[in-house]
């Protein structure tokens, strides 16, 4: 039985005083220090939404999801087939969430673990917008964010739809192997996410705001595991975190949470001890959006990973609860590995890196 | 024997007045109109560099190229490490070029052909600055350009590197098969260029500097021939050569020169025909850079392809013709087709894209 976070059910995280943050804001006149952006216009989250495929369903947030898929090869022939619907009606839910129609949308950002982002480019294709294609693996949805501020605070955008999906099944037969082998997994391994996250930033007025984003350096900490991806990533997000911290002269305590894509737990507790050396205590307000999107009966190992992992929780979970006032800021980095499987094959290690971005509501 | 066009031999291509570009210059007041992205405040391109194959340097920009290769493997154990000591030599070569330290660079934008953009990110790991992966296969260098731009625009960075590459045992192994099969090829395939280009963008000033830049649509016109890759993105450089001429009220002989990406030879006559058909007549000051890196001699059928070709002939050739004097104001369509090699055996028709900038000197 999953412990099922219902919508609308009181959040535990501790809120921060708002004049905490006032240093931060105080810096924020700059445009850049050190790897940290600052928006001074409002880069605002006018709409969003969420898929999730059966198993996240089930899980903790499936309450928060917009469109919970009951079938993971939504009625497609392929599974990369059904990656593309999952991501075509998830960007195509928050357009409407937004209350904006898509001829108002002037970019889409976007990207995805398919060779060649496929999946993004034939929602480009579909969507007939303005397309910039990314990738940074499951770091994809921070930096669509990140990119998507930037057009909009220099007056580029003024509507622009921020997307990424994975799928369980894709990604298991371009990474490891096809999921008929029926390969046995670590213990230490994660499970790809089947589901996508949307977000439209605007240069309107809305409660959700981004106000800063870190854009991460490439760490490599020398793995070469391809099930160990958390281990992998999580001196990228400490590199990344450790950033917004010095270059905003914040601390963790000052955000109401601080959130990672997809360490999983073994990876979030990598972390941890990472920024313990470092002399920053990650506390109760920290947690990772692998190890929220399932529960420990699921069988899901350490947890969730995929670029959709992250880009759903905050699109769905996170999103609610800053809209109903109940966490006020956040401080996301999404966390992405930079392998293929022929770099791994080839002996290369897994260069990994973390993209963040600082969102506010109620300012 | 190859037409070499020696550095420093004078240049055939008609130059326009200055005058011309009033019209758009006007327009440029505004930050966007439709696709097309308006910057007020210089973007410089204070260095660039260029690295070809053994191929490339042969042919007719060979005198060009900053870093001639000798052996397209580079002394590497493999294709794609090769690859790599490519895009990383070309990056720092750039970086020396603009006569200032890495440590000056403040973002990195880079992608290439590979699964997962890996060449780029092992370039970023060894770099150590803020990077941002990007893919948009061929039109990867023009997305690089445009990115940088906005983010120097913006005020968010003084110095950003924008860098591709590609190899052609890397590509075809990839995308069609590996070059031990020594399967025949089609007379209407192009040549996957080994080579590499890198630019720095500056807040400071120089004599080339971006002024604008539109952001391609994806096109498809059901096309799925793997072998053909220029049929399939002229319908893309129209869209966007089309938005540009619409959004700045110019017409193709307002610029010295238009040049699109890889065409090659049958996919520049394809959109020539094409733009004709919608009322634009592409003249003699239309080159495609496929066409231009090898002569009819080097046997590479319709010319050259890969993110790598573009990017080579314009960080070397074009910008050596503008900082010469020789050109004044080039409008560039670099054109990538979307597909990977998997949603084609999965029936999927190639969905394309071009992003361009317009480039001036002695503004």
């Amino acid at each position: 039985m999953s412990k099922t976070l219902h919508k609308g059910e009181g959040c535990n995280f501790v809120l921060n005083d708002d004049n905490i943050v006032k240093e931060a804001l105080k810096i924020e006149r700059n445009k850049r220090i050190g790897q940290t952006l600052f928006f001074n216009k409002p880069i605002s989250v006018i709409g969003y939404a969420s898929s999730g495929g059966v198993k996240e369903s089930k899980g903790p947030i499936g309450g928060y999801i917009d469109n919970k898929i009951h079938d993971d090869e939504i009625n497609s022939k392929t599974f990369e087939k059904a990656e593309y619907e999952m991501l075509y009606s998830t960007a195509k839910k928050a357009v409407i969430n937004a209350g904006i129609s898509l001829s108002s949308i002037d970019a889409f950002l976007a990207g995805d673990l398919l060779n060649q982002i496929t999946t993004s480019s034939f929602v480009a294709r579909e969507l007939n917008v303005p397309y910039l294609g990314l990738y940074s693996a499951c770091s994809t949805m921070t930096e669509a964010l990140v990119i998507g501020s930037i057009l909009i605070d220099g007056g580029f955008s003024n509507n622009c739809l921020c997307a990424t999906a994975s799928h369980f099944a894709t990604a298991e037969r371009q990474y490891r192997y096809p999921l008929e082998y029926g390969c046995q997994r670590p213990p230490y391994a994660q499970w790809t996410v089947t589901g996508a996250g949307a977000t439209v930033l605007s240069n309107s007025t809305s409660k959700i705001k981004i106000t800063s984003a870190t854009i991460g350096k490439v760490v490599d900490f020398g793995t070469n595991d391809l099930n160990n991806m958390g281990a992998s990533m999580a001196p990228a997000a400490m590199q990344s975190m450790i950033s917004l911290f010095n270059d905003t002269k914040t601390l963790p305590n000052d955000y109401d949470l601080i959130i990672t894509g997809d360490l999983g737990k073994l990876g979030s507790d990598i972390l941890r001890d990472l920024m313990k050396e470092q002399g920053y205590n990650l506390g109760q307000n920290y947690i990772d959006c692998g190890s929220l999107i399932y529960d420990g009966t699921q069988n899901c190992y350490q947890g969730g990973s995929g670029c959709g992992c992250s880009a759903c929780v905050v699109n769905s979970f996170i999103f609610d609860k800053m809209n109903a006032g109940e966490i006020k800021s956040v401080a996301y980095f999404a966390t992405g590995a930079l392998m293929s499987s022929q770099s791994c094959y080839q002996g290369e290690t897994i260069p990994c890196i973390s993209h963040g971005v600082v969102i506010r509501s109620n300012l």
